[in-house]
């Protein structure tokens, strides 16, 4: 580490660029809008992987895999589709390269052009119900509840490493049903996995909520999703599940024969989360001196740190760590002993609250003596000294690190809260946007037209109808028409 | 099911193609020379995974990953990497579609033309190399041992599922040291690790050897590799592992400061096992009627299928089927009851065999009386009765599971035992490769010369110079020029 990172209240895109890179979470790769995810920030994304799927597989979910490319026709087949993606697709045009005879090297060989120009995959509907199609004849086939863990493209103009890249990597579950309430109560249903996630190993609070049509995925008939908030008051969408009623099974012809003997189109949802979940982490919990991250995700949860002169003290605080280690690694606690001798202590104690490690273990020659250890807190940055006499060391630990989860959830949680605020007037409304940012909750009259206009003033747009909202009559926050309930606006990520 | 399979004595070729759709595990998608893999397949492939990602963590290495796409011109970095790779790229050209103005519908964005083309990735080693420039300053950054799961894409003209697609997935190991002799350890080190997952996890006996420099990856010095033998007497690499020199840190300037001061060029490995282990796994054990799964790899162990007249006898039956799955999956083995009435226990049966699954256990109503139960192994297609006053039924079955797990192995080996064969005349080497086929090991002058003329004879290429083989001197089989010992022959997949 050079220096310090820059502070989130001075430029908090910068920091969150800074802490990225330093952190050793991603980098730009020479590919324009490409990230190389890193080491460190790929065992993160791991993490995440293995909770979501073993999410994913006891709602009775299995996983397949599907082409990464889609024939260009393919993707014409739903309308409102088509015209989501055409406009970032990455396009395989030719199959071989050749020497250029000319001396310019090697070149595209012109005489391998494809007879159809194929798709790098921006999401996987059009091809995976092209599949179904020969997969489902009857009710005995449904539902079908795959999910695929893959990279997808999309050739985005403005990138920001995890938040926005051409190419990232996600899940897409596409499931099939026999009925609309049925797949209806499959959307819901993943939307709640993804809150569950969100919160419970993410420690992120989430709003769970329905989008407006203007943010609807292109090809649903309605998509829910979570919505949580970064400490820059903007808000992120950290997970979408799509009803897509009946719209991918017409375009690719899915029927079945129903229990009764009729023939009808298949019901389908589609859900999905990316690596953008890095961002959210990230900039939900760090802080200015670094990652933050919640036990339940930190690859590394405690990092044991000797400090000593000379080879003998070093021998003598290695019988001890190794004991520590084994009795927390017996809890299932993933403990790493920091004895580098090309690095100081101090250096270490900074490495390893920028890489957010939630607990770090200090001890010298007098902790020896005194049967201690020092313990230190990632998130609140606090220190104690403990006697291991009077505790047990895995039992501690455990405890802390849960303490540490509840404690970086219910920070979020205080922060969010804080920064939902209700708006009854325009001026309330701007003013809000303007100089405190966060969630604001107002009446909208329900129209699109509405919902541009106030994106064109504002730059905020309604993350969602949340699910759990009351009912209550006001009058749209810019028309003043009437509305039965407010919606969620905020500037957002 | 329609009908039965083919038989592997009659169409060995159709038979795996059949299999492999009928057993659910892969089809042909609507992109030519993409597969799908589908639910039951992708399960056996994560469980391959699991295994070698677990094996990949407790030899040091990480996981990572690098984006899909390649500037063109990285890949002519490296002279003979850009030759073997060239003719099978898939090229994106442009990044948009548009509607076109002559009503043809949607059509690539002849405006949106990218400035450097990009290849998507046959194989990483040059993004990763460009990237490690940035990653390896001093010794102290080395070894660095990553490895990526991905897709990746090479345009095949003929393909077949599972062996040989446009795009599959694997992982691709990327290692860099600081010395020769450390990077010649870790290309053994990580050969000897696919060696013991095929031998230990897929039950297939490998021989471990090198290839000759005709075989070679486009870039290494040397080409480590494991060779299998599949029913048919023709070989599968199995997987490589590549001692890459200083070709890789030559193209991409990726020097470190030595521990005496100096700078030096790092030193290479890279190492690779894809699907293809799918369709070896495949062609080693199944036999006429399906799928034979070694239990350490079978997503189902054991399947319990009760024989029942009327709700009451299954009601009855469940009671006791429940009882021992709790006690099977308290073992950690796993287990499904298949309780459907849509489908007969014959018809059940049949299925369970196609799919491989290591063990069923019938019940019917003179079961219950007798407290027995009718065992059934996949391997040996044999049955027996077994008391269950008399035994412990899971200490039973995860005994029985081993010694499956065993005797496939066991009858892998003795099938290529009797199919590898010294060959000392051209003659023999002609007739045995015509009328037995098989691993043969024969003198070679160590030409590639001699290599391609007799491939062109006889269609059979070096799988390699065993690892163990022992010095003998001989004459060439071809040339009869002298050599100092035995390479193996065979045709192969």
């Amino acid at each position: 580490m050079s220096k310090g990172l820059p502070k989130r209240s001075e430029d908090y895109s910068l920091w969150y660029n800074e802490l990225v890179k330093r952190a050793d979470l991603a980098e730009n790769s020479p590919v324009r809008g490409c990230m190389v995810i890193k080491p460190y920030g790929y065992s993160i994304w791991e993490k995440m992987q293995a909770e979501l799927d073993r999410m994913f597989k006891e709602t009775g979910h299995t996983n397949a895999y599907f082409p990464l490319f889609i024939p260009k026709s393919y993707l014409s087949k739903e309308a409102s589709h088509v015209e989501g993606f055409a406009k970032e697709c990455a396009v395989v045009t030719h199959y071989r390269l050749k020497n250029s005879d000319d001396g310019r090297g090697v070149i595209v060989d012109p005489e391998a052009k494809l007879e159809e120009e194929l798709i790098v995959r921006p999401t996987s509907e059009t091809v995976i119900w092209s599949t179904y199609k020969n997969w489902i004849q009857s009710y005995r086939d449904l539902p079908l509840l795959v999910n695929q863990w893959a990279n997808v493209v999309r050739w985005e103009m403005r990138t920001r490493l995890f938040l926005r890249t051409a190419e990232f990597l996600w899940q897409e579950g596409h499931t099939a049903h026999a009925s609309k309430e049925e797949a209806i109560e499959e959307t819901v249903q993943m939307m709640n996995v993804y809150a569950t996630f969100a919160e419970n190993f993410m420690a992120l609070p989430v709003v769970r909520g329905i989008k407006s049509a203007n943010e609807r995925f292109a090809g649903a008939e309605d998509t829910y999703c979570i919505e949580a908030l970064m400490q820059d008051g903007k808000a992120l969408q950290a997970g979408t599940s799509h009803f897509l009623g009946q719209n991918f099974a017409k375009a690719f012809d899915v029927k079945f024969a129903t229990k009764e003997g009729g023939l009808e189109y298949v019901w389908g949802t589609s859900w999905g989360a990316s690596t953008r979940l890095m961002g959210a982490l990230i900039m939900a919990h760090s802080d200015d001196n670094g990652l933050v991250l919640p036990p339940k995700l930190a690859p590394i949860q405690v990092v044991i740190v000797p400090i000593y002169k000379g080879d003998e003290e070093l021998e003598r605080i290695s019988v001890k760590a190794k004991e520590i280690m084994a009795s927390l690694r017996a809890k299932g606690i993933s403990v790493q002993f920091d004895n580098r001798d090309t690095h100081k202590p101090g250096w270490k104690f900074a490495e390893y609250e920028l890489k957010g490690v939630p607990l770090r273990i200090a001890m010298g020659p007098r902790d020896l003596e005194n049967n201690t250890v020092e313990i230190a807190r990632r998130d609140t940055l606090t220190k104690e000294s403990v006697n291991l006499s009077e505790i047990s060391i895995d039992k501690y630990v455990s405890d802390l690190l849960e303490e540490i989860q509840r404690n970086i959830f219910q920070k979020a949680f205080e922060f969010r809260e804080n920064m939902t605020t209700e708006a009854d007037t325009w001026q309330e409304f701007e003013d809000l946007l303007e100089n405190k940012g966060g969630f604001v909750s107002a009446h909208w009259d329900g129209t699109t037209e509405t919902e541009e206009r106030i994106k064109e003033l504002t730059k905020a747009t309604i993350r969602c109808i949340p699910i759990d909202r009351k009912e209550e009559s006001g009058s749209c926050i810019l028309t003043g028409k009437p509305s039965t309930g407010r919606v969620l606006f905020a500037r957002a990520y």
